[in-house]
């Protein structure tokens, strides 16, 4: 069975804690538990990551190369500044779906632009844990 | 049943024909037929429209108001300048989808920036026609 | 009896529909109403028209010179970006004075710069539909 | 009876000496007592002041608070620069209408900003003399 | 006979009337003509329009796919913001050549930059009614 | 007993009565009679001055010289402006601490600069009247 | 009794040994323990903490809101640059005190802008170690 | 006997105390002492005058009107922001010379443009107090 | 016979060599000697001249004045940067083209805008050789 | 035996296997080899260190202190954002040269500057594997 | 006795011809002779020199060091771009003072900054021919 | 034997004289005669060239392709701004390192960017006269 890996970036352990009017109120317990559930419909094993860490989201892209055919990434903060991730989508071989929770062409300037995009596939925001759903459609569409 | 409107702003209608490479080989017809289908399948009844005429998606737009419950519309070379099409979006009251073949954020610079995307529910990009189609899934989570 | 032409930019058609909190609640047929009497109360036969489409706007203005001593003119979301429209009004001899309902300078900061303002005679914003009175007022002192 | 305070920002006790060719040939004594006269048929009390003084504006505009029901105030040069002056305009809880005689959009770049209009109510330019009139007619409409 | 279309952008049908000063006191009808004729003399039959609507020269664009073999355009003021045009250009496989009366290089910024001509073969301004001429001309030796 | 002086610039009078929610609702007669008592308890004899005018906070630092020991001072709206001031500041060879009532970075973009704050040896703000008490607290630390 | 956390970011644990006429001759160690004893005067205890990894720091912000009252934060050379860590200090709903040993101001142009600072209530700079000082007193004052 | 005015803005009253090695060592006294001196060489009569006052400076500009043929100017730190000084340069028909002490092209980018410039003849910098003697020799060849 | 200068600058000797997918694959002397013929037929005797040196530039085109009716002039890399060019242009009183063998707007951003532009009479770029040909119709037009 | 520490950031420890044409084919683990090899005939022990972690490559300047003459360091993505780096450098007394694989100077915008080069003593950029082994030259000349 | 280099940068050999409303009737042998005479009279030989080469302006300052006790420099078109004449100011020990014809800082925007300015002990503008004497004064100042 | 140029630009000459701080006491006769040297030994003969003559510079680029097998390259001040000499090292066929012996990253902003290292090889700068060696060593591995 072919698996996909989903990323989260800093903060969003914090979901249905953080800031709920621009987050949602779900915990990432309960979207990995839907992300998994939708996987399954699709004909994937996925498999959820989350760290705070920059190093530790580079680890686990280059680590993906090994055992996953794409991956989903919310970059959270890093995605506004980050060189080093960038790089890291772009080293490895297989498709990266960027997504958002929220409209980020919607908030404060510095957020409007993602220095990951470029690297990836392609972007879905606004939708809150939906946008992940969403890009596990995308992938499935992509993945022969 | 509900209606959805699918909007293609200027020079979608030579898809299939212009630069193959960056936007793909299906036609517009081809697109159509198939989101037409999809739309079927989510309960939804898909309306398709192309205009080159900046008044007319405007125009387009309004008059969905009585009509549709939400709109997937990709505002091609207008989305990076038009503040008339923005406000058109902002005056109506169902949601509206931005959605974009390509991955704008890996191409020139002022194709990075949509002014429409502040005003949408979310922006989709990169998937080729699957960027349509991700767009009805998305308006059929947020449609109840 | 002297005429002059009120003209309507995008999305002014839904007004009193469209965002109230931001343009008010009087309807494009109350406001037109409303400067036709005024109008006549200053020696002016006024003549209102509204079009979401650039060109349309261009092709009322190019008419103008032949009937019209003056026009006022609220360029909607084409203020911050048509040179085309810039062009049409420093191309015709009678004069033009830009309006707006709101306060452009206390909006999104793109909003802030008209293109069309130098080549208008003045520009008056944030009194709601006075704002086109006011015009009607100024337009009365400059025309002998 | 009701009062208004028309304030006259640096250089303007010049008028009609300095640069005529873009600000008129009109004394400000001759300004003021048209818009005196203006103001009894408009039904309020007017009351003019010039200062070439920053300090002396902020004054003003704080101390109209007592008296005043609005203020149409042209801040000539202190328009583009002058964080102090708009907080003052913001502090004090009566309407203020910016007016300038030039059409500031068609001049300098530097002039084309005024940091004091997000704070008014209002903005008239272009008129010369007459847009001191129009911001008393705006005033009008504005205080029932 | 192969045929070259010539499309005039928004208020080039002002020309002779509109600011002679910089435009030249020819009208467009009569530079049309002129264009006609040389075109004869170089082996091409000339077809001329002119449209003040950005739809409508994205629509001419198109169709000339079907029967020009090149175009010699002049994007007026829609030269500086449309990315819609630009696409246009892009998008059909003829060679188009951008044309300009004036010298744009020596007028207002925001005229020195195109959007449409990194689109175009080339670009020639500055030489009135001959700018087009020298389109021809370049097109002719392009076409074998 | 060593002196300090507490300078407040414009519009600082109206404290209390001027946007609460942003500035607090203590008046400026009760802030300066809290830091006066407060240094007393420090050791310092402290005397208050506000003005609205550039000149006379230019003059008051000036001759601060003479008397103080150092300086708490909050330029209001000169902050982001005055290079008059921050010469001053930098010509006086006392210390000047600046403080802001509100977290100026987190409001308008031209308040996130400073232009007087890289003369001065530190910058407090974002406690309401608690940023003059701190710098108090910070400039008794300064001089043995 | 109430905790806070003082939290210091990369390089910091070099104070004393770094550029010591940029930050002073105290060693952490000493600052720490200065802070332990002022919080124990204030009523509160202090816990300290370095690190020289961006996710760590987001981790111990995280934490601190099950056992801190507020925090005092030194983000040193990430405060120029970091999203993520600005998310957690707006995702935690204690309040953060942003601290610098030396004037940010006067520095180097890319030191003057905080990224970090919008989402604290406070910020405080130039006063070497007693920066921290003046953070625990002002947090004493925010915490009833 | 003809009269030119010295003008002397902001902090200049401090000169030969503050910052020595930018501005040198002598007092404006003195200074004022040598330019009178040297202006009687030329057959002038020099009138001195200081303020820290944007507003007595904007005074003085237009009384010089009817007394003076020239004015040499040191607008200090207004120099960099004061549109309202500008516009009073321009606004008097007498020729004014800007000096400044230090090469401001040299000193902090703010420094190096000078709104006051353009309206002045000419600008002479760099010389310390020679500058004020050089926009002297400058006048009197200036001044038939 | 009138004569015109056809003047080549940097690099433009390696025509035919230097990268020629770029540049095309005929040499300078190959592009002279038509040149030269088409003169004749248009009835004007054509000398050429390059230089890798900006002053040699100058010197040629202050020379042109005494023997030469017009200019066309490939400034190569000092379009982009040259004021004493652009100088040299002005001073003289004959018409100068600007001409470039490959569409300069189509490249790196820093070669989109040409410092000579302003001061010629027209610009012609993107027709390789023939960029000097279109120049030569273009000053037979214009010279009577 | 002297010690030099070679310090790689994010995805170096990718190459061969990431974007070879760019990168080049050469492993890790073979550079280390060869800058092992060379430091030996230049007299010193090379030690090599790579992480993907910020914070990892910071400890690792730090500590460099203790035992290291030097660092040749490559910073990849983070060299364009990361002050906390560019302070370690500048923290340690020790000699960091900046290295780069490719020649960052010909590739996208954002990785023209490197905010850690301040801090260094010199760059070395476009050699491929070779940028390390001058570096370790550069500093062998470094130190006596 | 002591001497002086005045040394002309491009296109000031046409002066009294080139726009002479800009730059002035006079030729530049006439200023030479003027300048020479001025010379004697303040106890200097002064030397002049014209070039239209950089290259030969950077060896005419070099040479100078030779000979000179300092430089009157009118850079001309170079003053804008030229880094390499600023060192060449920065690397001779003798001072340079620069100076211009007309106001630049009343002209384009790109004439308003001198890249050489910073490097020269001042500068002067806007008095014609004039200002070369202004400048043989204030070096005769500098001079002991 | 194969032959290397090795070519300074501007001010180079006066190495050793100008600023000793910067740029290091040793001559440029005694660093040419260190560089044949080291040529020797890597199997090149070095010759070496100076000029302050933009041009100078071309043509020597332009002439070492039939003779060198490689450059070594300090462009001085002409580094910053001469799209001429990056286009000369475009076009020939032969590797160009960019050298300078201070590293222009930690001076001032304008230095920082070189507008010829993206055409050259690779850049080293701020080891003094040992960046010329290093790029010897460079090119040696390089040429095969």
């Amino acid at each position: 069975m072919r698996s996909i890996l989903v990323l989260h970036g800093p903060n969003l352990n914090l979901l249905g804690e953080r800031e709920p009017e621009t987050y949602g109120r779900m915990t990432l317990t309960e979207i990995d538990a839907k992300l998994i559930e939708l996987g399954k419909q699709l004909g994937f094993e996925v498999r959820c990551r989350q760290s705070n860490h920059e190093g530790e989201l580079i680890d686990a892209l280059q680590e993906a190369r090994s055992w996953a055919v794409g991956v989903v990434f919310n970059p959270g903060g890093y995605s506004h500044t980050s060189v080093a991730l960038r790089d890291a989508v772009a080293a490895i071989s297989i498709p990266v779906i960027e997504v958002h929770l929220s409209n980020i062409h919607a908030r404060e300037k510095f957020r409007r632009r993602s220095m990951i995009a470029p690297a990836c596939v392609g972007s879905i925001c606004g939708f809150g844990w939906t946008s992940y759903a969403l890009g596990l459609y995308g992938l499935a569409e992509l993945i022969p």
